[in-house]
């Protein structure tokens, strides 16, 4: 028997998640607080793009849909790092035929939305801002700020994929027992452009993530379609003694451009609007949010940013809440085989017994990768020691996968990513200790390393 | 100069802050949401007692009310622990002279609202409830709930002292980059009691903090100055296949009386009214709150609950609150010292710079107390640790101080005694491994082992 679904929130995840609810029969009704950006022309919201890897990919083709993103997609296969000198050095991403896969944010949401309507019992409303729900009744209340129209929506369930600073989440906290975490990073993020050359190609290679790392703060830039490239500068809001370099530092014209001289000089002569973007574009925050339980009896449940909003360094937000819409499938599949009616209550259940450890996991990794990507890539025993790692997953393709491949190109848990890559890097550790190992690492004892993971 | 002081909150934290306040000469206004129950005839609010230690008598030392409470306390000067049969083992807490201190809440926060009051610059309003907060413009907005009236408050400082679900708190989260955390414990706790013998004598050993330790649940009792206990049951909400014993399955008479004679069968004489006690008293929650900053540029901060709310199972939640106090107290002195004017600021910075870590420390001490006070005091082999322990400290009084000696007697900072109690706990593991220690502790190299802990 088909429910019927309050889903709030049109993001990514919500209009992904409305697909797999329409092909298994429910009524589904999405209230998105935006304006619906397909009418307005011009792309409109967030100019950023994003890293689909394996885990979305996967639940893209759950929905039947993986080719129509492939079209709006472009592959890196590797960080290409550009050093303080304007020296380049490519690290791949994983083996050859494999790559991330570059997408704008916007378009990608457009494809879902517009698959999604084409279901008969998908019904997308804009302007519908969540300002209360009744979580026992399974009853929303959205206020239309143009209009300033109230809808009161009762349905069977209501699922919240209304991203980090949830409505839904927000009615859920008011429960007892309800555990929840949100922590700031210390710094912030900017996006800026390159622009295409005038014959509408890329200005750097193409099929790379670009990072400057500079040890407290990054650079990166993600290739579009259209020749340009998103850029996204992640440096502290304030600066102390340890680290003079700051947003609050950068205030005056000069301040700005002596700090691209300083350290990015590279991209100076290919960023023509570097000034005003970095004046006019705002300064995020970087938060990690935590909770649990993820539901309320067989009524109320969280999915994507809304449970689990991560910072952006791994690259798995998005892929993360794919697989979120991947695994719920799973579950509703599993109900229909017990039973004609989906008993929502245990769905949920397994839904955040399977998904709390994994999403808190990919939290601390996507913590973790800042680190890596903004310092250690820049260092020449850690590029060693990722070339150790290719040789030992060359050998021993399913017993030793180095973590990042765990993450992006396998369907691993990423518990397992975290505790395996803890392990993994323990070994290493040892290993990069013995003398003169940058010129003796083609002789490692490779099984016995591999021995060691196991054991 | 003196200030303009919006107190929320007129709890024990806010009545003792507005003390240190007003001597200090600044126009303070203490505003709190439920009503005056001094007036109230018999003694309303809470009946729960707390354990006053010696970090909240220095507090309260230095505000001069040391010898006002210390007639109203009883000294428990160990745990006695009920087994399963009956049999009563006593541990005591510290050296012979070293006592906490059993006092009621209601009657404590009384005596400091009558002192504070006595001060000319320090006015009490009732039925309070805070709404809302300008934190830039430091205007905060009362509902008098009864009158139906509202009062709008411009002051140069708030401060929130307005518990575990700050309404204040409430606000700051709202500014960016604020960090917070809320976390329940599975438990829940039920307050009972065991009522004087006729003549007004206690049931039960007056001087001692009572355990029922049972593992996954404990029963406690502290001594009232009327002879009666108030008695709290630790208990999980709701069963599962691990935990059998869970409030979630005590609904009927016959539940709870069986439950109680399985697991603490000798209270039941002592507890005429457990029934309807039980079934009457509520089951709370036991949360654990933390966040930072605690406070917005000079205008707003925090202080005790509202900014570090903890389970109590280390007698340290009133203790931790009167030692902010103590501390807000310190640095406001520091401040005179330099100047005439206040920098709130820079006081705020101090202050959360000082008692963040401090508060985090006592945040994990009191979870891991838990542990300790329902599941490990039961266990021969911790009792011989705490012999060993005692000894070592008899010996070297300050190179080893046991962990609860730190937390209850001494004003080292909480996250010192988190850290070194850390330590110690890994020396005594390998003690404890020696082959019969149980007959040998007597001839342990002594020296030895505290050179361990210092190096």
């Amino acid at each position: 028997m088909s429910s019927k679904v309050t889903l709030v929130g049109a993001g990514l995840v919500g209009s992904l998640l409305s697909i797999f609810l329409a092909k298994k029969g429910h009524q589904v009704e999405v209230f998105e607080r935006r304006p619906d950006y397909r009418k307005m022309g011009a792309v409109g919201g967030r100019s950023i793009n994003l890293a689909l890897s394996e885990r979305g990919w996967r639940a893209l083709k759950a929905a039947g849909i993986e080719q129509k993103i492939k079209d709006i997609a472009l592959p890196m296969r590797g960080r290409m790092m550009h050093d303080i000198e304007g020296n380049l050095t490519f690290q791949p991403y994983g083996k050859e035929n494999q790559a991330i896969y570059s997408v704008s944010r916007a378009i990608l949401n457009e494809v879902l939305m517009d698959v999604a309507e084409k279901e008969q019992n998908v019904k997308f409303h804009f302007n519908q801002r969540c300002e209360n729900i009744d979580i026992k009744d399974t009853e929303a209340t959205f206020l239309n700020e143009e209009e300033q129209t109230k809808n009161r929506v009762k349905s069977d369930i209501v699922i919240g994929a209304d991203g980090a600073f949830s409505a839904v989440r927000g009615e859920l906290q008011k429960m007892p027992l309800f555990n929840y975490t949100q922590h700031y990073l210390p710094h912030g993020y900017k996006e800026l452009t390159i622009p295409p050359n005038e014959d509408g190609s890329h200005k750097l290679a193409p099929d790379a993530l670009h990072i400057w790392p500079r040890r407290s703060f990054m650079l990166i830039a993600l290739p579009n379609t259209d020749g340009s490239f998103t850029c996204t500068l992640f440096l502290r809001f304030e600066s102390d003694k340890e680290h003079q370099e700051a947003f609050d530092k950068l205030t005056s014209d000069e301040e700005i451009i002596s700090f691209f001289e300083t350290h990015f000089a590279d991209v100076i002569p290919i960023m023509p609007t570097l000034l005003e973007d970095f004046k006019q574009n705002p300064t995020s925050s970087l938060v990690t949010i935590r909770c649990a339980p993820w539901a309320y009896q067989g009524k109320v449940c969280l999915i994507g940013d809304a449970s689990h909003a991560i910072v952006p360094f791994y690259g798995q937000g998005m892929n993360s809440g794919f697989e979120d819409c991947f695994y719920f499938n799973e579950f509703m599949e599993k109900q229909l085989k017990k039973n004609k009616n989906i008993d929502w209550q245990e769905l949920f259940s397994d839904f955040q017994e399977e998904r709390i450890p994994n999403t808190n996991a990919i939290a601390d990794l996507a913590i973790q990768n800042f680190i890596e990507m903004r310092d250690r890539v820049a260092d020449p025993e850690f590029l060693l020691r990722k070339k150790i790692e290719a040789k030992l997953h060359e050998q021993f393709p399913s017993r030793w996968i180095p973590q990042y491949t765990m993450v992006t190109f396998s369907h691993l848990p990423y518990s397992y990513a975290l505790n395996t890559g803890k392990k993994q890097e323990q070994i290493m550790n040892e290993i990069m200790k013995k003398e003169d190992i940058e010129n003796n690492w083609q002789n490692l004892d490779w099984e016995s390393i591999v021995e060691q993971l196991q054991s």
